[in-house]
């Protein structure tokens, strides 16, 4: 009987690793539901099956807080030190977040007998997760709809994207409507973030009557920078994505790429062409994406995103390579995103405090010249030395040496070819080419939307390609023939414009 | 011993699960093929080893047609009310369908002492999928090769990306070959569908012997809206690929994506970048891609094109949230593919009967204006409803409703945007800088590849973003920044041409 | 007791079957490691504890020589008659390779009392798999590196897309610097290699003391033609990429998109489109991408890049369709990717050698006459056979030679369009408008650049897109319509500066 129980035992462990379709590990332990929560269980297993579904499979769904205390230090995935009053003993259902603060939320309203809102704001999360809620306050993502709409810049060129056009045939002229809220919420704001407010309410007939719910504006939106009804900033489910929470999907590098796909910031269609991204697409369906530590080597052996910038990352043996940070650039020396050129990291998550020499609202102005308010050398250093650490993992020092000197050599070089560029574009303003500043949008003409697809598509695919190792996407796909390519068209248009036969 | 048996269950589960390594379900139950199958596969296992391999894998090798049908209604994948004469107690193999209706077959041959052949086409697959082959011959998919290439305008489109230019140096001119069938078949026929003809025999050498064969025209093809030489239109295996016909990669996004890759339909690039698919791609490997009926949250809990399109989705209490269909608009109220206008869906699958106001062969007036013979507001209702039940089982009316309230914006204006340009090639046309209608193709000059990539490309592009949350692909990667930058450019090259220095 | 037994069996193969997630084959046998290799392991398990464990899991560390030797002929992964003197007890570690033939590494440097080398090169990989290298010596890929840098045209083109312009306002011209090495490294010779040379010594504090180790010139580098310190050609780790060695990452698609995805040579994204790889997609993940040899039906049934150009290929019987090649044009009759035109493969890897009738460096000239130095029509014919056996494991005969006619047909046309734009671009060149050959480089000026993009990209993609059955690609989304589109707008610059107006 004792090779039976074996036998039990080794079953039951095959069960837990081939189980998972669809449902993950809580079967075993019965869920531990409030009361709140079972009867919010009872009505949307009907009326919302999918997510409830997704949630009963889900860790929220099968572990307590007061379990999820006892995890040692760095297994731990709260960063509360004890369970909130009255919380400890049962599962994060449905109420748990749902229901939680209903005062501090204006979107709150009376729903069959409980007091729910609609928008679970970072506030909210950070009952159980308050470090990485504050760490995320200071990421500057949180911030990204004002740094959006708040720059006067910024938002002429939102306004240039999105404005819709009407010809006048009779006189041949365009004019330009404003963009509608709509049109930002489909675009920019999908990822900044929109403002979510209470604008009234509205009753609808449902299989358990008529109910009144509370109409948000620009809704649904899930951008990292949202604008929440209780005045919160951001929205941890545009990375920790609907009801699992699953942190397999805030790895997965796909996740990031609802962003940052490019052009403009090609993070994920460099990462799939470089070693990294090909390493994890061959295998990240035999590795652990949901361990925490995550342990390089054992779990992982290539990294997503998150890896590098994100995850708590620990060796074989236990020892820490990077902590878990829900600030993103505190492994990022530089920002490699050029406004139009690169540059250091702003200190501040706020970006509208920037101002340059010219008096632009930029990190860099015209000329390259980088404005106050950047992170120094030190800083920069130290943020590489903790970036480096992740290489190490798997690369001796004379790669990474190798490999950010390069890094260095390109971001010099795309400015340089930025800098011809704006030359262009300036000429062009001086000369009465193109209206530009003073006297128009400098993002709405030809020429200089040129100049914007210069830094902003193959000056930034240029340098994230060298950044991340995949050169594939830097050479022909968007950035180094492009960048030249784009340039030597810019000149030579000037210079037809400038030409006799045009004058 | 009884719990040895359990353990015997147990452990017959398990490889069950964990075995399916290029092999799938059957291995218990042996095969039952007819004998003109075991003919058959006798040569061909020698002969076309592969496709033989992947056939015993399938579940057309491993149930009969009466198994089949003694699955509960919700369970079963056949959709005739008995199995055909004879066919019941044995497998779907291959004479069950290379040699089905023989006489109604051109391209039916004797070989080996059967009569067989080569192009299985929707009327074979109705022998046990009536109702599916049904549906799919009101898709207007199965139209696709009559809906482009009996329409002049689009043919002439076609034409002019497909014909092959001569430059004459002397005279400073290009004319240009019309296309051959072979450029039509290695392009738009590919998805859209060759006429497969029997154009003669031929004599081949093989391992037993010369054996003859007919040459069938235009062949391979696999599209959706094939022609085949038995009269009947479309593939079944368009998605349903090859000799696994499997479920799991008719399911799959990138099956779509053969033909709605972009950036004409860019439906599997948004997709991409939406949460959906973001969610599908770091999940699916654990997901149960094959059950029927596909129960959303416990088999997946994000969508692929064919659960909010085509799949028979439940609850997991059972209750059917969509029926399966295999008319794919049947859950669409918009058509957001732009000729040269988003619309309604026509009404019939035939769309070279529409007309427009002006005579125009196009769902949408160059005003804009909609033709006659598309759904009207009641049908689009319906067709609303049954898509957003879909949704309801995620997420609650309020983000549907607001959902759809900015898709509804974003198709005026995409629609506006295209206006505006089209305006601006009319005025080319009526100034006499492009030659277009009655004096010649209007696609062949670049200001008109202009117009055309407007709505083909970036209006697309731009609907299909909104409709499908994925605004990263609508924003900058080739939506509203190209929309806006194409209208822009064309306007500047109509006032340049209209300047005094230039005339 | 039997019964248990059977049930031991049962679960062991499950474990074996279901456990591998982060950890392969290795963990039954004991790891018998040399003991260099062990000293190595004892301080990089902490150093490099990423690869360590990487290393680990692979079957380098798991499997002695002589194990591997003890394969059968068709199982076998080693190609040396017998184990090298001293080796066949041990597993391949770090010393294995690191160390071996220390005299022949210029990069060989004392290490904590080892002579090791960081440039693991192809000899070194010879040790085992001898045939592999060899052949891998006569593929093109090995030659990358020379073919480029070494071809004054390449080179020149190279310099144009790499070089940094500065532009001066005051005499409104642009003046170029020649790129720097990193440049190169960062683009064009992260896939064609580097010149890998040490450069001089370097000290680094560590935590085991001050260690000196060699610096190395256009370090890293993993380009399948990097010239490594040794003198020899190539890196193994471009495909069998890091410390797994994994010939799963090799033959996944998306190792050969490191280099291949376009839109040069835009072989993956072609693959991505074609049904081939949607079945791959769908359902890789349940298949066994890393058996030798490879039985197409069981392992896999649809291939990646890997199954048609390279692997071992087998039925499921056990008759070899296709057998190893590390050459990888061993079954490609054609080049597919123009130069300007396609053409048949050159004989040599080293393709300097080549010289048109007009004397350019070229497999083709300018009007598409072959320059001598390429395979002839018997070779061609051997090499369609060899790779049309891989197509006939699940495709009929009538199906391939439709498929290989409709390509050639499609190469002809590709090709015809080229030789229009090149009339055009020769036509500017005659006319002044752009200096063109013997006044200036033929890869800078705007309509030059149109030229090159006309068979680089659009000519590439529309053939890789035929040769490959991914038409999506290879219509409207870098293939046909741009093809026609970008001559046409070819025709209409050169008219314009032409005309009456602009003289």
């Amino acid at each position: 009987m004792r090779i039976l129980m074996v036998f039990l035992a080794l079953v039951a462990t095959q069960s837990a690793l081939a189980a998972p379709r669809g449902k993950a590990a809580p079967a075993a332990s019965k869920p531990r539901v409030s009361a709140a929560t079972q009867e919010c269980l009872d009505c949307h297993a009907d009326a919302t099956p999918g997510i409830v579904a997704e949630w009963r499979a889900s860790r929220h769904a099968g572990v307590t807080v007061a379990e999820a205390l006892a995890r040692t230090p760095l297994e731990r995935r709260v960063s509360v030190a004890a369970a909130p009053e009255g919380t400890g003993a049962v599962v994060v259902g449905c109420a748990e977040c749902h229901a939680a603060r209903p005062d501090a939320h204006p979107d709150s309203f009376d729903h069959e007998g409980h007091r729910v809102h609609t928008v679970v704001s970072p506030p909210d999360c950070a009952s159980c997760h308050p470090v990485e809620a504050g760490e995320f306050d200071q990421n500057i993502m949180s911030r990204a709809y004002g740094n959006l709409m708040g720059n006067p810049l910024f938002k002429d060129m939102s306004d240039q994207v999105l404005g819709i056009a009407a010809f006048d045939p009779a006189r041949m002229t365009m004019t330009m409507t404003a963009p509608a809220g709509d049109a930002q919420a489909d675009s920019c704001l999908s990822c900044h973030g929109t403002i979510v407010q209470v604008t009234g309410t509205t009753v609808r007939h449902t299989d358990v009557g008529d109910l009144t719910f509370p109409v948000l504006s620009n809704w649904p939106n899930q951008g990292v920078g949202r604008m929440n009804p209780d005045g919160s900033r951001g929205a941890c489910s545009a990375c920790h994505t609907r009801h699992a929470f699953s942190i397999a999907v805030a790895r997965s590098a796909e996740t990031c790429a609802t962003c940052h796909k490019g052009p403009d910031v090609p993070a994920y269609a460099v990462w799939s062409v470089s070693k990294h991204g090909t390493i994890v697409k061959a295998n990240s369906d035999k590795w652990d994406m949901t361990k925490v530590p995550w342990t390089v080597g054992n779990d992982f052996t290539a990294p997503t995103c998150a890896a590098c910038h994100a995850s708590l990352v620990v060796a074989p043996g236990g020892a820490v390579i990077a902590p878990r940070t829900h600030r993103m650039n505190d492994r990022l020396p530089w920002r490699l995103f050029g406004l139009p050129y690169s540059h250091p990291h702003p200190v501040s998550p706020d970006t509208t405090i920037l101002r340059t020499a010219g008096g632009l609202p930029l990190p860099t102005d015209l000329d390259g010249t980088l404005s106050p308010g950047l992170i120094d050398a030190a800083e920069q250093g130290r943020r590489t030395a903790a970036l480096q650490k992740v290489c190490r993992a798997c690369h001796g020092q004379g790669w990474i040496d190798g490999h950010f000197a390069r890094l260095q050599s390109t971001l010099r070089e795309a400015d340089a070819q930025t800098l011809a560029a704006t030359g262009v574009v300036r000429q062009a303003w001086a000369r009465g080419l193109a209206k530009g500043p003073g006297k128009g949008s400098i993002f709405d003409e030809p020429i200089e939307r040129s100049w914007v697809e210069g830094w902003l598509f193959y000056g930034n695919s240029t340098r994230f390609a060298s950044a991340m190792a995949g050169a594939d996407y830097g050479t022909f796909a968007n950035g180094r023939w492009m960048l030249a390519k784009n340039l030597r068209d810019m000149m030579e248009w000037l210079a037809d414009r400038l030409s006799p036969a045009r004058r």
